[in-house]
């Protein structure tokens, strides 16, 4: 039994019942909620339920000198919301367990929680349970989402075709970006040589990414998308895994990323090649998917009239085609290996 | 991004692509396991969807110096197993985090994953995705257990009514007198004292209890039960959950908690009480549930019928009468808090 340093000890079943008075909510879905041996939820008769999970550890995905509880919470439901609207659903239901550390304070984990659950309340995923816990050294938080999506239909990562256009929504390279304005140590005057605005877009892109749930629904149900994937590990890693499941290769024009002026200005001052940002950048939490190319005309018509930013950025190849970039010289060559890992 | 100590580091998608192979299974209610953004699942038209998740922390909640990885894993399974027995729910479906700290070799994660999926494959629960992650100290596990029951039907802590018989399922205490004879610093006398054959029994209890998911089922639906929760951090403390969800007192006596032959022993030769073992012992899934009294001989008689142990403990009382216990020698005194914890 760990013993906490903190001088406010926390405690377990009063802190149960204090994230249950200020985060549950009523919906017809939760039968039970907070507080029993598990939840009891009712899926729409017929609806598939999508789940999944991520495990996020102190100093590998996050790191509590650069980043808030808040934004630690608020990133965390961004990332698993983001993986529900890869799957074209609509995420409904939230589990949150936490493994607290001494030098936490009931602050703290009380901050974590309200980013965790402004990233949900957008969505209106309501939280029904999870587990806390004490942690010798880190802070570990595990999300458990649960989404639904009509019987039948789904966006997987396998099922682009050779032909299919390659699409991404909104911009690349930003969060990674941000994240390097909050942790370089580069003289403050470069710094300052990038414009307030600028700096402040691409930090809150990385606080603060938006998963585009209402853009996989759209792909979902109009069935315009054959493939699927959110980018979560950086477009090089995650174009990767499509083509691995599709069993395809693929063809990126360098010169057709969607780079943010503010991610470019960001490179112009960095030397830095923005595409370099976009291919490697992690946690941009955009959707990448394929599209057939008789339906590429209506996909971005479509997205015209309900104003979401896609960029077609190449097109699914053979197999044997292996994964290739288009430079602006041009000159082809292999999509480097460039994917953001967590791991080794 | 961690960096990993261990002679032969670990790989995440290497990794993922090792456990899907060997513990991926086909079921009708998978669309989609491992190895896309998220899981897709079919829960059966119009039935509950029962979810629960546990994070387990080294040091907190077992210790790889006493436990083997593949114990660890198979617990960590039963403790949710009996979480979803608890509501009287089928058990389906798994997702598991694990974070990985350099002192693992690959060989402990695949001995931790066979002890998981051995005590699902008993329940035919099948794993369905998950999260693998970097641990800079320590192994953190995180489960999550989706089950399912049949709509409005699930058994709550709430719902005990005054009168109602408070009984368990098998015998209590085993599991932690398991845990302090692997554990205990006591001369080897003491411990050769115990025959080997109650030694073995308690230590098995410890190292793979079982959860009662068949009891479980049955009390639900017969809708014999009035409230249930599954003994985990010990009777003390889980009859106060129940208490406390259903507004209402409860009356133990002492001497009919069930007790294992081999508990007595032990108890016997540590001098301790073994009522102590047995209110103060977590660990134990074991389901507690209360009966209305005029249902109580029809439980008795079906409970023999299945050959399922079950044991009166004690009995319902007002709100007003607390939580109390009835000694052997005719005193009543309040029941000690003594809940196993693992957070202050």
């Amino acid at each position: 039994m760990a013993r906490r340093k903190a001088t406010q000890p926390i405690q377990e079943f009063p802190l149960i019942r204090q994230l249950q008075r200020r985060h549950e909510r009523r919906s017809p879905l939760i039968r039970k909620g907070i507080g029993d041996d598990a939840a009891v939820v009712s899926i729409p008769a017929g609806d598939w339920a999508v789940l999944t999970t991520d495990l996020l550890t102190e100093g590998v995905h996050f790191d509590l000198r650069t980043a808030s509880p808040a934004s630690v919470g608020y990133r965390a439901a961004m990332a698993n919301l983001s993986d529900v609207a890869a799957m074209g659903a609509v995420p409904r239901l939230l589990l949150v367990s936490i493994a607290i550390p001494p030098t936490l304070r009931a602050a703290d984990i009380h901050a974590l929680y309200r980013g965790l659950m402004s990233a949900c309340d957008q969505h209106e995923v309501h939280l029904i349970g999870g587990d806390t816990s004490a942690s010798h050294q880190g802070l570990f938080l595990n999300i458990t989402l649960v989404g639904t999506t009509a019987r039948g239909q789904a966006l997987f990562r396998k099922g682009a075709r050779v032909g299919d256009g390659i699409y991404v929504t909104g911009t690349l390279g930003d969060s990674l970006a941000g994240l390097q304005l909050l942790t370089s140590r580069s003289s403050s005057q470069r710094r300052t040589a990038l414009k307030r605005i600028d700096r402040d877009f691409l930090i809150d892109r990385h606080r603060h990414p938006t998963a585009r749930v209402r853009e996989g629904l759209w792909l979902n149900q109009t069935q315009l998308a054959t493939a699927a994937i959110d980018l979560s590990d950086g477009l090089s890693g995650d174009l990767r895994h499509v083509c691995e499941a599709s069993l395809v290769g693929a063809d990126i024009e360098l010169s057709h990323l969607p780079i943010s002026p503010a991610c470019r200005a960001y490179a112009d001052k960095q030397r830095l090649d923005p595409c370099t940002l976009a291919l490697a950048g992690g946690e941009d939490y955009e959707l990448l998917f394929t599209v057939a190319a008789r339906n590429e005309q209506k996909l971005e018509r479509q997205a015209r009239a309900r104003r979401f930013l896609v960029t077609k950025i190449g097109t699914i190849r053979p197999r044997r085609f292996g994964l290739h970039s288009l430079a602006f010289d041009g000159t082809r060559v292999p999509l480097p290996i460039t994917s953001y890992r967590h791991f080794t």
